[in-house]
């Protein structure tokens, strides 16, 4: 499906639609429907206990969106976070200079300064992509922040944080002093970010406001001990920088070992690389050929990032393969200027008495990309049919519980759903047209069983009291006591966590 | 407990802390460590079973924090969401009207014009709380709101919402059309909002980014029924606005049936009004006779509000009663200003075609004011003994899993330990010091359950593979099978629901 097309699928659905939608949206924002807002949930619990169960050491916190200007002062937002603008003077509509040079320079224009992409506008002769008119401005930086006034005094100014990263650094020394002492530290959160793109656009793929999911590893840059035998065989479909700088983006299915060995990256980095690529692969069921893992060069990445691949799957509907997660390796720039702009020590003191500032690894994902992933890689037609086959635990309902003739069976099947929600299921119950219409709604949102009541369970003998069981994939039907049904369901709704280190 | 003293307490244990701590805290914005990001989210997730557990027909979404400046205009917030601030023309402080005049007028300046408040301050020669002078400037009203630029052209002027409910009118007519088109409709948000506080103050009381769980329910003015006779009996902690005016704050306890006929309440109304109370009550365990429902009189409520009750719990931390929660009957404002500021009419057609302009009840609800009255309420001291005395399924951490020997015990506890935390539960594995020192650390953070692995549980004979369970309140242990522990926790830690009506 392409884009637009899925959108509608998702609106109609009441999965997600353009935020403030009566009053002709806000661009870039966009405001979950109940669908959408349990599938997201489960998806962002799946990412912590996938992530967080890594480690006894891994926590989540929850910390306030707004960032003091020294923060962002000291982390650079203030002064680097910007994209180049180009405005037309002639229609003074405004552009990402990456839309301006897309058709000469698919590949961005990270790395390049504002004089040289004022050159190559200039040298191909580039027009404004509204009015066609040759009058483009200079490139200049423009702020992805968003800034404000802050108490009434008109002198505090602070950010919507761009990225909940900086929370997690603020409240190291904290969590190290209420904690164990001891490295790796790890401190998750699942939070919102802010971003005054210049240009959303592919719908949850650049928003104004969205969700990240993130774990800062705080780690002894002389001693990250991982369980490395564990992951060494497993091949990962990675693109290397230097491969591409030489001119080949294809995949190599690279072993995990040899990717460390040969091809020269940190051990620890590289199980957490196996790590993250599992949580896309196993966590949320996406296939691993539609995965890659993309490194970015020296020129493209953040100049504090050490080492940086993106996780990118492939959708159809956005035409190739996009970025939905990230292992960022930022070794100790985000401590090391904190300390600066706060003028605090933020090294520790271990074991054994020696001090250490440290390093960072930073492990990332976007909820609202990967619910965008799911419907793109997972709602298939087979045949009348339309199922979307999200991995069970993902689903955002549970369980479909239907009477098989409403005015029969609605008493008992009402009392099914109630007691299912009871133990935190989520349940829709679902009385109206035939049973097909009904099972085929529920494929449709991906609920992974139906229950119907029918006459044998209200009947006298042996079948009393036992409800049909229909199975989304396999479209089997088997019959489960109604007492035995809610472990049923919930058994198959575990959240697949990583084997502890 | 004083506040700081409680607040020491938390943020010793990790539960909060001010915001961009090592930068000196920024004013009304806090952070949550593990435990209080666990407590939180788990006193969030009771407040969903419980309220929008109240019917088949409510449902939770999730909506961008960013409101375009048309929907603050049609709201009434751009021009009315304001407080009286006052500054000190000699030493330029500034002040919120009502802690200025709080010796002169404890209930605060709702109601007041800027001129009354000035009268009053010249009247009683009132002098600056900070400096001492009287060169107090006229009250100007200051808008609450954080208002901000959206996108790059500069005229594109935003708002983060200062309430959630915005952001549930602007989805209703979506909602109608992907739901059953039936009334009353319920949609339900736990999120963010923000307010520029004058003097954030009470720590979690007045922050400028906070958290609130708010259900409001669309329903036919016409007819809302709801199952009264369920509720009829029970008595409610009431202070009626009318016997204010007339001088006493003391409680009345007035059966629910009486509140409606007698005190000419709604029956919609006052069945709300005691599932609020029941929440406070039967959810969160807060004592009945330290909660009381405060109407709001004509003069202190929102003119849209047709009825207005808080809910307030008296709280030592903070010398009194103080809000925590409301039940608002806002009649049809928000859906006719939406309509008038949309253009869009937003009445529906209801079974038998006629058209209504829904009216909206709203239940709100703060997780954040709530964490802090739970640890106020609950935190007692049993001798030596801290115990945090928090409902079995409110607790951040669900067990805690100790070997009795480390050397010992320690590879079966760890295993027991990540068998527990892959059902779902949160699990805290322990081995240092001793087991009473463990049982006191777990009991300070209201742990229900501790499992402690021994000698038996690794014995031959009838005991192996069992281990004690020890109760936080009663203390009791008891020997349960390993394959029956999970089950045995989970069943404790179900949030109580309504029954449906």
């Amino acid at each position: 499906m392409k884009s637009d097309e899925l959108f509608a699928l998702l609106r109609r659905r009441g999965v997600l639609w353009p935020s403030a939608e009566i009053y002709g949206g806000a661009q870039g924002l966009y405001d979950y429907g109940p669908l959408g807002t349990a599938l997201k949930r489960r998806v962002e619990d799946a990412w912590t206990a996938w992530f967080v169960g890594l480690s006894h050491d891994y926590y989540t916190i929850e910390a306030a969106e707004i960032l003091p200007e020294a923060v962002v002062r000291a982390s650079g937002h203030l002064e680097n976070f910007t994209d180049p603008e180009v405005s037309c003077e002639n229609c003074h509509a405004e552009f990402r200079a990456d839309t301006v040079l897309e058709k000469v320079r698919p590949e961005g224009v990270d790395g390049l300064t504002n004089p040289e992409i004022a050159e190559i506008i200039r040298a191909k002769g580039l027009k404004c992509p509204n009015c066609g008119s040759k009058a483009l401005s200079v490139p200049r930086s423009f702020n992805l922040m968003f800034g404000f006034d802050f108490g009434v005094s008109g002198h505090d100014r602070v950010y919507l944080r761009p990225e909940t990263a900086q929370s997690s650094y603020l409240s190291f020394p904290r969590m190290w002093d209420v904690g164990r002492r001891a490295l790796p530290l790890g401190i998750a959160i699942v939070g919102k970010a802010y971003r005054n793109e210049i240009a959303p656009r592919q719908i949850l793929f650049r928003m104004r406001s969205f969700t990240q999911s993130e774990l800062q590893i705080f780690f002894d840059p002389e001693n990250f001990p991982v369980p490395f035998d564990r992951v060494r065989e497993e091949p990962l479909p990675v693109v290397r920088a230097e491969r591409r700088l030489r001119g080949s983006e294809e995949v190599e299915w690279i072993p995990a070992g040899e990717l460390a060995s040969a091809g020269g990256l940190p051990d620890f980095y590289v199980y957490h690389l196996v790590h993250s690529y599992r949580y896309y692969r196993d966590v949320l069921g996406f296939p691993g050929n539609r995965l890659r893992l993309f490194e970015k060069s020296e020129q493209e990445r953040a100049f504090y990032n050490r080492i940086h691949f993106d996780l990118e799957a492939e959708l159809e509907s956005l035409g190739g393969f996009k970025e939905i997660g990230g292992v960022h390796y930022r070794g100790d720039y985000d401590l090391s200027r904190h300390g600066q702009g706060s003028g605090r020590d933020l090294s520790v003191t271990l074991t054994g008495g020696r001090s250490v500032l440290p390093h960072v690894l930073e492990l990332t994902s976007g909820p609202d990309r990967t619910l965008w992933a799911l419907a793109d890689l997972q709602i298939a037609r087979e045949g009348e049919r339309t199922v979307w086959k999200l991995p069970a635990y993902l689903a955002p309902i549970a369980v479909g519980v239907f009477p098989l003739i409403e005015k029969a069976h609605a008493e008992y099947a009402l009392r099914v759903a109630d007691d299912l929600a009871a133990t935190g299921l989520s349940v829709q119950y679902d009385a109206s047209s035939s049973i097909g219409r009904r099972y085929a709604r529920m494929d449709e949102v991906g609920t992974p069983f139906c229950v119907t009541v029918d006459g044998e369970t209200l009947a006298d003998g042996p079948t009393r009291d036992t409800v049909t069981v229909r199975e989304r994939d396999s479209k089997q039907q088997t019959r489960v006591a109604v007492h035995a049904l809610a472990a049923h369901i919930h058994s198959a709704l575990r959240f697949p966590r990583p084997p502890r280190s």
